[in-house]
């Protein structure tokens, strides 16, 4: 039986400098340059198996194990970008010829709010680019799928360039550092419990450039040189610079994110929360030991040093307890258990509340990792030789 | 016995176009314009009784019914502006070298963030000018007591002038409109239930200068554009403008503060509940018909004309219902209830939610009135002819 199949897993990324806003709806070309840093694909990935087969009577994709449809203009425009390089190579001409079948599934709760499309779409694209052996960067076909997609196919910190070419050819992500160049830095995901509909970033970023003028200038004066600070702080890896630009980077896009009308809310109560926690925890220790950031939703992502988890850790179970005042639940790399009552003392002393139990639904401990990547394993297709799902098998 | 005493009232201003920044830190000169509707004594006011006696052996305060120091930075320059503008008339020369005790009330909760102190130094100025016979403009004293004083002298609409000259000589404010001009607009308060310590906004909008870019922004290109047309909408009474121009610039005033490092942050979950269920109700009835406006708090200010009180109100006492489900308890101006059942299931269809029972403390049922004024029932001070206050003895 004729076929070909790939099997390829491609991580989160999490700004630290802002993706907000388009200049190119259609091409999914940025306002601004964006910055991120990957996370370790040992607890967050998306897997994505792309088979090819003659007997495929049409393209189909399966996401999390339920059927969706092709018809999607975005997914197409990424088959069809792929399939335009593919052409270049002789070889792929009776490939090429054939429909594909697409399984992708994510490790994690595609609905937490964690940049699931992000990873799906970077694993697409990366595991079509090796099923057609197409060479030379695809983060520009990614970027088109799901925008901040682009910097999932690189490990470490990571650049999106907004580039000039109005037809995007130059708005492609690079790798500031590989995840090997500051090996300290960690990553601890507060999952916010949160049950309100939110505004999806695609229409929020789309509403925020047609009506808030605070974006403008974000765009023009702010980022450019935040981008050349951070990206120096990262490389020599100097924390309190980094975590100071990521912290004002994230208030600033919550900003403009307000400014917007109607306004496009994403923190709530308990993000402030967190908020209020990070502050009073650095100014305690004197400078910043951690910084949190967050997307277009509630849930905080912390980046810090190494040294400084436990206590962190220690910190949140304090002041945002798990239900019944128990800690939170946690998954990802372990924690050893530090006694921080002395910070604590600190830091009620400087009138910082202890919230209700059970408002963060859990956190997940992690660090930075490497990019996308091919899975040489058979056995871990997700498709059978058939071109069905095997977990619908 | 010699002495001499005037009573006063002055009004609660809100914002529609925010004051945030000051040029001046001393002299309370502000970054940008800004304009307010003044809101009606009936239902709001500071009250204070200012006299003068040979008798009195030092300058004394009294704020609700508590005595406090009168070594204020704040407090001593608007007496000291107001005496030195009284030395002018020579009438005066007798009653200048008697000390003054000054008794102030108000009739609302101080704490409740309802703009308290703006009231209370526009009423403490006003009383001392009427005490001293000064004419001409105080608004430019009053102001430095607290900045936004200086609009509640005037009655209706009232814009608050930056000014440029250095000695903030022309930082002053004028009545746009009186409330005659515009009689169908009202007033609702939404008190919401909060614990929180709050950031205050002299230091909020101190950071801000210091750290947000965005303020930049707003204050060299989004405010003088905004005032104008304000202006003119109040003029010409084009509500759905009025009401567009008042919501942004809410929003971008906590944008600003959101991009303050670190944040300032003053609206809260509830707040943002009520901007949802005004931009819902807005879209269902085609135009905007009821606007929000937030200060350094999570209390809404809503302004809508008098056709749409009612049934606000029941979609405020649905969506945000009083505790166990109850309506909300109703302050000032009555409203006659009305069934919002359609509009109701429209903003239901939307999506919007209805929150748990109790977010809210009480409302307050307002409308636009006067400005400061001068009571002159001898019934109506709060000090006794002895300078002690009344309530006290």
């Amino acid at each position: 039986m004729k076929m070909a199949a790939v099997t390829c897993i491609a991580p989160v990324n999490i700004a630290v400098i802002k993706y907000w806003g388009k200049k190119d709806e259609k091409l999914i070309i940025p306002l601004n340059d964006s910055l991120s840093g990957t996370l370790s694909m040992d607890q967050m990935h998306a897997k994505t198996t792309v088979m090819a087969s003659p007997n495929f009577k049409k393209n189909c994709i399966w996401l999390n194990g339920k059927e969706e449809s092709f018809e999607n203009a975005r997914l197409l425009a990424c088959l069809k970008e792929i399939q335009r390089r593919a052409e270049q190579n002789e070889a792929n001409k009776e490939l090429l010829q054939w429909n594909v079948h697409v399984c992708s599934e994510n490790n994690f709760p595609t609905a937490a709010g964690l940049a699931s499309s992000a990873a799906g779409y970077a694993c697409f694209v990366y595991a079509l680019a090796k099923l057609y052996n197409v060479r030379g960067d695809v983060s520009q076909i990614a970027r088109q799928g799901s925008g901040s997609a682009c910097r999932s196919l690189e490990g470490g910190f990571v650049r999106w360039h907004a580039g000039s070419a109005p037809d995007g050819s130059d708005s492609l992500a690079t790798q500031v550092v590989p995840e090997t160049h500051w090996p300290e830095m960690r990553v601890l995901i507060l999952v916010v419990n949160d049950s309100k509909k939110k505004v999806s970033s695609t229409s929020g970023m789309q509403r925020a450039v047609e009506t808030s003028d605070l974006l403008k200038h974000r765009v023009v004066h702010c980022v450019p040189e935040r981008i050349a600070a951070i990206e120096k702080a990262i490389r020599n890896k100097d924390f309190p610079t980094f975590a100071e630009i990521t912290m004002k980077d994230s208030n600033q896009f919550h900003a403009v994110a307000l400014d917007t009308y109607p306004p496009a809310v994403y923190m709530n109560d308990v993000s402030h929360a967190i908020v209020d926690l990070i502050h009073c925890l650095n100014e305690v220790k004197g400078s910043p030991k951690v910084a949190y950031t967050f997307d277009a939703g509630p849930n905080a992502c912390l980046y810090l040093l190494e040294p400084a988890v436990a206590e962190t850790l220690a910190l949140v179970n304090h002041f945002l307890p798990g239900p019944n005042s128990q800690e939170n639940a946690i998954q990802g790399i372990p924690v050893v258990p530090v006694n921080a009552q002395d910070t604590i003392g600190a830091l009620q002393k400087m009138g910082l509340q202890q919230q209700a139990g059970g408002l963060l639904k859990y956190i997940i401990s992690t660090s930075l990792g490497e990019g996308a990547k091919q899975l040489s394993e058979c056995a871990e297709h997700l498709l059978s030789p058939t071109g069905l799902p095997k977990r619908l098998l």
